[in-house]
């Protein structure tokens, strides 16, 4: 019987992942077509004013209804982020990186983040922003997740009663890393980079059956995906739709050996271009939390931002004079604008239509498409543009705009070389802009192998792994000496104790007594309630679990017992509330110890010790905590390295960990915040005092 | 000093890394070539002689000349495997997936197994046996990963006194999992999926800067494949050159929504062949191991098998009279054998080349190349030569045999589908039998994630990621049900303790006091040498570590004394044969104690406790065991489950954990064998015997 139900859970897993994989898809293709559709809308409507204005001399209006309409898009998408779900700002990825590492933010899977997140990422990318759609779609891959695998919703109040054995916080976070996959997989058509992705940012122990659930997920997706999108283009049942950012594909090219050194190069360049970006945008983000941090202020600054790009867009087209023959150039609704009849303007292709769009021109225009000055000064604003957009009060992914600017240099980066050595073969620009846009993305988020593979399947071709690898690498490596991704900077910005991939460099020669907290607060095996209401109500211990011990020595001022077991704060709260006291064992009270199950129900928002109300003779009663704890958890000798402390944290996932000299007296206990403050701490020591404020 | 001392380690790593990427491309390249000459050589020879003695009636020479030319080949290989080093048997896949688990099976990373391997598989491939390169090449990276990080070679007795800090067992490990993906890179032309493979098979702990190094190395591969092939051929410079295992790109060819349910038809049926293929080859495994144990025996077995091959090939194409008109095949050499001028016998397209030029025809070939009995004559005569193949003492891999059976039945099933309702549009057969491939590789080896990704990236197209993914799923569950993976299977076959992916399910119910080994050896922290001698000696003891304890009660009949800390067997041994003894410190003979380096030189061959001679006197010395054991290792409370015992084993990748009572006195042992012996004792009660006779 234990066996069948097990082998039910295994299989509801899958149906699980099956659903995440579908609905991830669905709300991909809304996301994707609304965009569309709104955009498409817009730019039509600007192009028949500006086409007729023109000639008639009326500019003034298409602008004032560009601006307009922008202000009022970025508006909407403001105000339902600042006045609804302030988490949905940005590309969700740090929150979610925080998430799979362990971590909680508070609302970041809700249902209101997901409605937030997608109405709101439709409307600041259809009103022109530099951003992208791609970060917001994983975090909605990620919110449908935890949404499906625990069957309820804390926002709508709905409890379906299913998938009750998925109400841990491990189960909820091995859905969740499938829903970044789908996420990426939705966005990109990268099933595999997907994956990568979700353990690149969230597993530490290597779960094959975790992964490979994972991999059905994000490719169920994808099928999905091209499922839906062939019956909207009317060829149903035609399966070769790729995902919704289609880089097109790079068939037919490949590149000589000799470029090898110019990518890397390249490489250099994103390195120390991403490092400014994120060097600035830092400030920029500390200047925001300073100072913009009302609601109303988020949204004046996030419209105030739709008016400069509005502007700027108008302005640079308005005095660009670089005009190309049309019949080359890929973008839907090509603009005039000054140029002679059969011309269009080059520099309309960049700004006048969506940035994903645009870095499809950059990458697959024929050579000779783009002049030297357009690039240069098309570059130039949207670097600014980019890094005063992200972090504003409105979803914004990062991508986008980061592959947008790379592709941009990087093209001019082709070009150059092309001018100045003509008599050799070179590739297409378009390689250039492909390897810039690497460069730049790199430089910027310092992802390194998911990246890679998500660039690989996006673009379709093999043959690039390893210059892209090498381009990200060398990125990586330039932009490391300057300062962190960009993403780990949003992350430090939430103050978040997050654990890093290698234990810090020195932590061979430090103990774990050095650094543990200590003392801690222990109980006993059988403890009086009003002993644990005061432990859990201690504001310095705030720890997630307690040491159960014998009756301490009173004279022993060191160590605090002898270590019996591990007891969650969670579980003596429901213990507490259920009023499992053993006074009312004996009245006949208590028919029953608690099971998982009970425990299960008040997951994930288990009470406040605070909204507890227990009577003083209650809490002269006493619990008997031993068929609770867990006898046996995993602990640490005190002379420990924190080399070994650190691996134990990172592969097991563990939240704390608790330190026993060698008679197995508890001397203290360990958590991530005591780890992650180490390593800063070892880093510079100026963050220190930040980061003890926090939390 | 010591912060740049870990800078050069780490950039090392990259260098070794990078070499061990361009040395395994460069064997695969040779292995490649040698073979495509020398098969090249064996069949225009054959094919001269047939074609002119189908004229004259002469047949029975070019017969007698394929057999004898086969036989020879393979006899060659045989003695080389036989004689030489009979672990460069077979692929070397169940053999690397031991190592990466952390067994080591001996002789497995030897240059004598490299030279072995490399030599005996161009024979065995060229003599027209059932078996791929593909499997040894995989072997061949992980030997030369050990070979270049350790900067030494035993069977040359040469010590290049370089890369020593990379001496320890799981420093190994990481190259060695690199040089794996560097030879499925080598292989398939998949560098994502060779990463895979490698975490697969081997990781436990997700560590992302092993796991970028292991892609660096695997895309270096990749590309010095690229560079050599496209020298090879006459081109320099052009870098479009896939791997060497190539499928063909299948571009632009789509399936069908509705022909998902077929596909997964085929997977149930990949299944279930691949259960029978797994159930045949074990039964003849084991009546080898019986039977067929002496060298001799096995070079004639092997020697039969290629007379078999060749004489089965030749009759087929005799007795066929399936001919296709000429100008479509894209076989190599087409034989006309029977058939009319202008035609060419469409068996001879299978059987008269190499089994990997096979496997391409069957995927590209236009529909109606194939005649339905052809086909089925041909499955069902490789299928059995495939099982026999697998196991002789030639290398052998069993990924192209396992292929060519189902892209066979799989083109087949294509065929059928279409004649049986012709009213729809179907894929192309060529699909079907790429479906076919894969269910049957799938139902042999039972590898998922890897699997999948590897033949996405061989095939070139992603948008096969789903049915592929979906097959392969199919197939394991199904063939799950009957038997283990073949691999797997010919892991117990060697009777080494491999730790699965998962706990046993029932491993929550078991505690580490059940599991355990006990009572256990001990030492206290000053020993006599004669007291460690003979723990070193006992048999049944055979530990890699010892727990250091305290002086034990001598009337505590259950416990071994307070847990102090722990030492390697392996430090034991050089601290005797160093004659550390503390009776000598005081005469002045000690100066200094042993440093890390002084380990480091003996690895990774330690003296063996019956090679030191240790005079009576010495037996009465002592040794300060305190400087050199491990103060703080890893322990587990007795009360903990196996879930948590087997959890730390893998994600910490342990090799022995000490079991505590709740006052750390030390109360038995833990091992992989132990575990690994759980795992099947819980299986099937019946393995139990014979493992336990093992080692």
């Amino acid at each position: 019987a234990n066996n069948k139900k097990l082998i039910r859970i295994n299989i509801n897993r899958w149906v699980v992942m099956l659903m995440i994989g579908i609905l991830t898809a669905l709300v991909g293709v809304v996301i994707d077509i609304l965009v569309h559709q709104l955009a498409g809308l817009k730019y039509s409507l600007l192009k028949s004013w500006i086409d007729s204005c023109v000639e008639e001399g009326c500019l003034a209006i298409p602008f004032a209804l560009w601006v307009a309409i922008d202000a009022l898009f970025v508006c909407f998408a403001a105000i339902l982020v600042a006045y609804g779900e302030p988490v949905a700002a940005g590309s969700g990825i740090p929150q979610i990186k925080c998430y799979l590492n362990g971590v909680k933010v508070p609302h970041v899977v809700r249902i209101k983040t997901l409605i937030s997140k997608v109405i709101g990422v439709v409307f600041s990318v259809a009103g022109g922003l530099a951003v992208g759609k791609e970060g917001p779609m994983i975090h909605s891959g990620a919110v449908i997740a935890a949404g499906v695998s625990q069957g309820m919703s804390t926002t709508f109040k709905r409890d379906l009663k299913i998938f009750k054995y998925f109400r841990t916080d491990t189960e909820k976070r091995d859905f969740v890393s499938g829903g970044a996959a789908a996420g990426v997989s939705a966005a990109f058509g990268a099933p595999v980079g997907g994956v990568l992705f979700s353990l690149e940012e969230g597993a530490s122990f290597w779960n094959q059956a975790l992964t490979w659930r994972i991999f059905f997920c994000s490719v169920t997706t994808l099928f999905t995906l091209n499922i839906v999108l062939s019956v909207y283009f009317g060829r149903p049942g035609e399966l070769a739709y790729p995902g919704l950012l289609n880089f097109g594909r790079f068939t037919g090219v490949s590149y000589f050996w000799y470029e090898i050194p110019l990518f890397l190069l390249m490489g250099v360049a994103g390195g120390l271009s991403g490092a400014l970006f994120n060097f600035v945008n830092h400030k920029i983000c500390i200047f925001r939390m300073k100072y913009v941090y009302k609601p109303f202020m988020q949204v004046v600054e996030a419209m105030m931002v739709a008016i400069v790009t509005a502007t700027l867009a108008f302005v640079s087209i308005y005095v660009s004079r670089d005009c190309k023959p049309l019949g080359q150039d890929p973008s839907e609704k090509p603009l005039q604008f000054f140029c002679s009849d059969g011309e269009y303007s080059t520099m309309a292709t960049m700004m006048f239509q969506t940035p994903e769009q645009s870095v499809k021109s950059l990458f697959h225009d024929p050579p000779n498409s783009y002049n030297i000055v357009t690039l240069s000064v098309f570059c130039v604003i949207y670097f600014i543009l980019a890094c005063w957009t992200y972090g504003l009060s409105v979803p914004s992914g990062l991508f986008i705009p980061s592959l947008l600017c790379g592709a941009g240099w990087g093209r001019l980066f082709g070009i150059g070389v092309s001018h100045l050595v003509p008599n050799i073969a070179w590739s297409a620009p378009g390689i250039y802009a492909l390897m810039g846009a690497a460069a730049q993305l790199g430089g910027v988020v310092r992802m390194t192998i998911s990246l890679t593979v998500i660039l690989m399947e996006a673009t379709g071709n093999v043959s690039y792994g390893l210059p892209l690898m090498l381009v990200l690498l060398i990125a990586k490596w330039v932009g490391d000496i300057f300062n962190e991704g960009l993403y780990d900077i949003h992350i430090r910005l939430m103050s978040v104790p997050i654990l890093g991939w290698e234990p810090p460099a020195t932590s061979t020669t430090i103990s774990a007594r050095q650094v543990m907290s200590h003392p801690v607060t222990t109980l006993q095996q059988v403890e009086k309630v009003g002993r644990i209401v005061e432990a859990l109500k201690e504001p310095h211990s705030n720890h997630n679990g307690f040491p159960v011990v014998d009756v301490p020595d009173e004279t022993d001022q060191v160590t605090s017992g002898r270590f019996r077991g591990l007891i969650l704060r969670s579980h003596l709260l429901v213990l507490i509330k259920r009023k499992m006291f053993l006074e009312r064992g004996q009245t006949g009270a208590i028919r029953r110890n608690l099971e998982m199950k009970d425990f299960r129900e008040a997951y994930p928002r288990f009470p406040s010790i605070h909204e507890l109300n227990i009577s003083p003779e209650e809490m002269e009663c006493s619990i008997d905590l031993r068929p609770y704890m867990n006898p046996a958890p995993y602990t640490v000798s005190e002379d420990a390295s924190l080399h070994r402390v650190f691996r134990l944290f990172r592969a097991l996932g563990l939240r704390h960990l608790v330190v026993v000299n060698k008679d197995n007296l508890v001397m203290g206990i360990v958590t991530r915040k005591d780890l992650a403050r180490y390593r800063l701490v070892s880093l510079r020591s100026l963050d220190l005092e930040e980061l003890q404020m926090s939390h």
